[in-house]
C-alpha cells in the first residue's frame, strides 16, 4: 500500500512542474510566487500544472518566498583605486544586472580592503538574511570563504571559478586551460620559439591554471618560457615588458593576462622601436573594447564577459528557486587574430 | 518666560552636536546609533557633548535609526553591452563604495533599459523605504526624476549634476565650463585657428554646457569650431574623427568627450598617416589609464574620479543624517599636458 501511494505522498517541487511545463525552474518560481519576470501566458501555463500535479507549497517554502529580499549579494576585496582600472568587473555587473532585472532583483555590492574583511561581510549577510544568494569572485585555493559557506544550504551561492576550487558549491567557470594552449599553438604555428607570459596575481586559483597550460605547452612544442608575475596594474605590465625585452634572447612573442597591461606592451615596443608584429607579437587575454583601438588592433583571447555576468546570475537565481548544485563552464574563451600577432 | 525658556524648549539637534563637538553630522549619527565608523575616541565625545546639550533622540528619528537599511540606491539607465566600454562608472562606484565601507554601508544598484524604467525602479524603492537614499546620475534637463523626488523629503537624493537641473535637491557638480575653456585657450596657445570637438550623448545636461562653452571659447579666441556628435561608442569616435578628417578645411586639435573614443582618434590619424601631435593634436576628457599608456599619452583634462565618487557618497549620508540640502562643486578638471598636444 505504501508503495501504490508513493507517487502521491511524494512532495510535489517547483521542479517537477518545471519539468511538466517545460520552463525553467526560476520561471515557476517567479509565476507561482506573482513576481515580474514571465509573461501571462507562461503563469497561467505554470498554475495549470502546479494544478494538475496537486502541488502545495510548504510552509518553509512559503515564508521563504516571502521573507525573500530580492537582492543577491556581491563583495570585492579590491583596491578602489585599482578597480576601474579594467573594464572586465563592468562589464561583468552589467550582465549581471541584465539578468536580475528580468527578475526585478537588484545586486548589493560592496567593496571592501581585504579578503578578511570581505569573510567578514558575507558571514554578517547570512546572519542577518540580507540578501537572497552571493556570488564569490577573485577564488584563491583553500579559499576561506568556500569553507564558510560549503557545509550547509543557508546561503545559496555561486563560485564564479573552477569547480577544483568550490567543495561541492555551485561553479562556473571558464577553460582557461584550452584557451592558454590555443594561444601558445598558434604563437608556435607562426613561427616563435621563445615567447613569454606577463601574469596576473598569483593568489588567485585561475593565475596557476593558465599558468600551467602556458608551460606545459610551450615545452610539448619545444619552446622556451619565460614568466613575469604582476598585479596587472599598467605600470607592472610596463616594467614587467621592458624586463622581457631586456633579456639577452628576448622573446618574440608575449601572452598579457589582461588588456591594460597588453596595451603597455604595445606602447614599450614603440618606444624601444620595435615594430609589432614583425620584431613583437602581443595577445592580450580578456580582449576588450581597448584592443580593438590601438594601433595594430590587439589579438586577444575573446569571451563574451557580459554574457558570462547573466550565465552566472541565472544559476544563483536557480539556486535560489531550489534547484541543485552543480558544476557548469561558460563558453571558452577563443582567440581572434588581429594586427598584433605575425611571423616571428 | 517663554523667552527665557527658549533656548532649552529648542530640541537639540545632531547638528548642534557636530558643531559643538567639531566632527561631522554623520560620525555624530553613528557615533549615537551605536553604528562602525567612527573612532571610540570620537565617539566618547559626542556621547559627552550630547549630554551636556540635553539631547534626546526624537521617537521619529529613533525610528528612522532602526529602520535603517544601511543601503543607498543607484539605478543605471545603460545598454549593458555598453556600460562596461569606458571606466568611468566603475571608478565612481569605486569610489563610492569606499566611502560606504568606511561607514558599513552598502550599494544596491540595478541596471535597467530605459529612462522610464530607472524612474519607476526609484519610485518603487521610495514607496517600500527600500535604500535610505539615492543617488542620481546622467541627469537631463527637466528630469523626471528631479520631478518625483524634490517636492519631499521622503527619500534623501544627490543629483550628480549642475545645480540648474536639481531643483533644489543637494547636488554636487564640476565645473565642465571652465575646463573646457581652460582646453581651448591651450589648443589656441599652440596656434591651432581650426579645433573640433567630438561629443557625448546630446541628451546629457553637461554635454550642453561642454559645447556651449566650446563654442564660446573658440569664437571669443577667433578659432573656427566644429561639432561632431556620438554615443560615446569607440565605433562612434572612428566615424566622426574620419569624417572631421574628411573636411576640406580639417581641424588641427580635436576634444573627445571620452577617453575610450579618444584612443579612436589616435588609431585613425595612423591608420591615415598622420603624425600625432604634429598633424593633429588630440586632448581626451576624462582622463583614464587608457590615456596614459597609448603613444603617444594621450593630453586629458583629469579628475579624481574616484574621490568624486566618494565626495557624493558623504553628501548623501550627511543628508540622510539630517544635513540641509546644498549645492556643492567637486574639484575642475584640469588639464594633463602629455605627449598628444603639440604646435599647430
Amino acid at each position: 500500500m505504501a508503495k501504490d501511494r508513493a507517487p502521491q505522498a511524494r512532495r510535489v517541487t517547483i521542479k517537477d512542474i518545471a519539468e511538466r511545463a517545460g520552463v525553467s525552474i526560476g520561471a515557476v518560481s517567479f509565476a507561482l510566487n506573482g513576481r515580474d519576470g514571465v509573461s501571462e501566458a507562461t503563469r497561467e501555463r505554470v498554475r495549470q500544472v502546479a494544478d494538475e500535479l496537486g502541488w502545495a507549497p510548504s510552509t518553509a517554502a512559503r515564508s521563504l518566498a516571502v521573507a525573500s529580499t530580492e537582492m543577491i549579494g556581491l563583495v570585492l576585496a579590491r583596491d578602489p583605486d585599482t578597480l576601474g582600472i579594467e573594464t572586465f568587473y563592468m562589464r561583468f555587473i552589467a550582465g549581471m544586472e541584465s539578468e536580475l532585472a528580468i527578475r526585478g532583483y537588484a545586486l548589493l555590492m560592496q567593496l571592501v580592503p581585504t579578503p578578511a574583511a570581505e569573510l567578514e561581510a558575507i558571514a554578517k549577510w547570512r546572519a542577518t538574511r540580507r540578501v537572497d544568494g552571493v556570488l564569490l569572485v577573485d577564488l584563491t585555493p583553500d579559499d576561506p570563504r568556500v569553507d564558510l559557506l560549503a557545509a550547509s544550504d543557508d546561503l545559496p551561492t555561486v563560485v564564479v571559478g573552477d569547480a577544483s576550487v568550490a567543495d561541492g558549491l555551485t561553479s562556473v567557470s571558464t577553460d582557461d586551460d584550452t584557451a592558454m594552449r590555443e594561444a601558445v599553438r598558434y604563437l608556435a604555428s607562426l613561427g616563435h620559439r621563445r615567447i613569454a607570459r606577463v601574469a596576473g596575481l598569483d593568489r588567485f586559483a585561475h593565475t596557476a591554471v593558465r599558468e600551467v597550460a602556458f608551460l606545459d605547452e610551450a615545452e610539448r612544442l619545444g619552446l622556451s618560457s619565460t614568466i613575469a608575475r604582476t598585479d596587472y596594474l599598467p605600470e607592472s605590465g610596463r616594467v614587467a615588458t621592458r624586463s622581457l625585452l631586456d633579456e639577452a634572447d628576448r622573446p618574440t612573442a608575449i601572452i598579457y593576462d589582461n588588456d591594460v597591461m597588453a596595451v603597455t606592451g604595445l606602447s614599450v615596443a614603440m618606444e624601444r622601436g620595435l615594430s609589432v608584429p614583425s620584431d613583437l607579437s602581443i595577445i592580450a587575454w580578456d580582449d576588450s573594447v581597448l584592443c580593438e583601438h590601438t594601433f595594430p588592433q590587439l589579438t586577444a583571447l575573446r569571451r563574451d564577459v557580459v554574457g558570462f555576468g547573466a550565465h552566472v546570475v541565472r544559476r544563483l537565481l536557480d539556486l535560489i528557486d531550489g534547484a541543485e548544485r552543480g558544476a557548469y563552464l561558460d563558453e571558452t574563451p577563443r582567440l581572434v587574430v588581429r594586427g598584433s600577432t605575425g611571423p616571428a
